[in-house]
């Protein structure tokens, strides 16, 4: 795989409830040569699903125009209801370099497939994440606040012309969010307390939004089954908020209330060089590299 | 990858001088079908080649085979000088499972392969690490103790009667050790001092030979560049004596003396497996998988 270029590309559409219109927008996706789908989510309750496929720039930008071009007729947001926030028919479009590709060329990738879907299906388009235009922008949950209803007020405030189409929601399929970022982690870490608001606490001393770090969001949560608290955590920046810094944040501010901690969960999929990250920071191997994991070696020599 | 059958064989053998004979010895193992070879790596101090190669256990038996057959007329261990000790010219065959074989298989293709070797080539085999039929052939240097030169009295001494083949040394090729290890890893931990003894004691705490952990193996160096004393190991069996508790137990027998940890380094391949049991211990996240890896889950859906 080495040289071979590969982004993640992970549409969220608001529908997760009518199986034959999932099928219909999903189904030319996997046509596309060069796009491989590997998972498509729908939530009911949510009322939306995700979607998760891998290509290349040309092949994504193929696939995420097809998608509008499916979405767009079959999702009439005046009638969605759902526990998720929404402000578009498809919602939000985020790139994610994976494999031989950076995070620039992502940006650069969510600005064209923006100002493309822009012009071909005149809806506004905002650009969020390591695409934002401006500041305000980097926070999906900014842009998206106000939601589809309330959108069309939102619209003629300062400050939020659209990055690319008419300054005017769609009447159906409202707006749409496209922009690059890196890989989530969902990172959970269980004290050894049955005090909810411990982890609340904690929480609130190492996320973002109130002065902790900068690409952690953090709220506690309960897991009755086990009877402890959990700070649960979305590490939005794995490369710039690493995981070590985010565990011995915790283990610190558990501290002062007498607790420890008594393990931790990465929930789904891990970037490998997080994990390596971590390695070099507990053993002190500075040096580590990527390229030194055997399997890896033996790998890239079965491809040459 | 996944399925398939990654076996890794490192064989050694008694020349590091002569290229014609190195050549003539390997090139024939990469017209075989199915064999990768990897590495080719000439020691004239040594006078001794490491070969590199990969494989499954049809191919690897075959180039195994092939291997001793161009080995054997080539080499006349009588005219045999080099700083590492030797004890046939096919000093050493050891296979190691990597992918999709476990290390019960890699013993029985040990054995048959030695097997093999003694009924073709009329040569003493001893099975060695894993393979080891007695506790005492466990480890290398002792069976290769005494050199060719003293084997031809040693293999008469009790309890040294060959696994295989005749209890007569071979009069050109000696003796021939074959057996299954896991991957070794070359690992060093590099101490806030310039005082050699520190980490010379502190070897002897934590190794094997001296009442230490079971598969570490372990001196103290000193850095000259950079003036720190340094513990360097080889950890035998990484998944017995993970990497975790060698640092561990490296700082805390230093802390005795009031000195820190300075770095680590690991020399070479690690097997991802290691790294994996690292962050397991130092994150407490006991339930961390390979198959969460991104870019493995990424890889396996792309050979689908």
């Amino acid at each position: 795989m080495a040289g071979k270029e590969i982004i993640e590309c992970v549409p969220n559409i608001s529908e997760g409830r009518r199986t034959d219109v999932i099928d219909a927008i999903t189904r030319p996706l996997y046509a596309i040569e060069g796009i491989k789908v590997l998972n498509v989510a729908p939530d009911p309750d949510h009322n939306r699903t995700v979607i998760t496929m891998i290509g290349n720039r040309d092949s994504l930008k193929e696939a995420v125009l097809k998608l509008y071009e499916e979405t767009i007729p079959r999702i009439d947001l005046r009638h969605h209801e759902g526990e998720h926030p929404r402000a578009g028919a498809v919602d939000v479009v985020p790139f994610v370099p994976i494999e031989g590709i950076d995070m620039a060329a992502c940006v650069e990738l969510a600005r064209e497939v923006g100002r493309l879907v822009a012009e071909k299906f005149d809806i506004p388009v905002y650009l969020y994440a390591e695409a934002a235009t401006r500041r305000e922008r980097e926070s999906l949950p900014a842009i998206r606040k106000g939601q589809f209803e309330g959108w069309f007020e939102k619209i003629n405030q300062p400050g939020w012309e659209p990055d690319f189409g008419p300054r005017r929601v769609h009447p159906t399929a409202g707006i749409t969010v496209i922009g690059a970022r890196m890989p989530l982690i969902a990172y959970n870490i269980n004290l050894n307390t049955d005090n909810l608001e411990i982890a609340d606490q904690i929480a609130r001393a190492i996320r973002f939004s109130s002065g902790g770090l900068r690409y952690i969001q953090a709220k506690g949560m309960m897991m009755h089954e086990r009877n402890l608290a959990q700070v649960s955590m979305n590490v939005v920046n794995y490369q710039k908020t690493p995981l070590h810094r985010v565990f011995e944040l915790v283990r610190a501010e558990a501290r002062r209330y007498g607790v420890t901690i008594h393990s931790s969960e990465i929930v789904g999929l891990v970037p490998l060089e997080a994990l390596l990250e971590a390695v070099r920071y507990y053993l002190q191997v500075h040096d580590l590299q990527r390229e030194q994991i055997l399997e890896e070696e033996i790998r890239s020599s079965l491809e040459e």
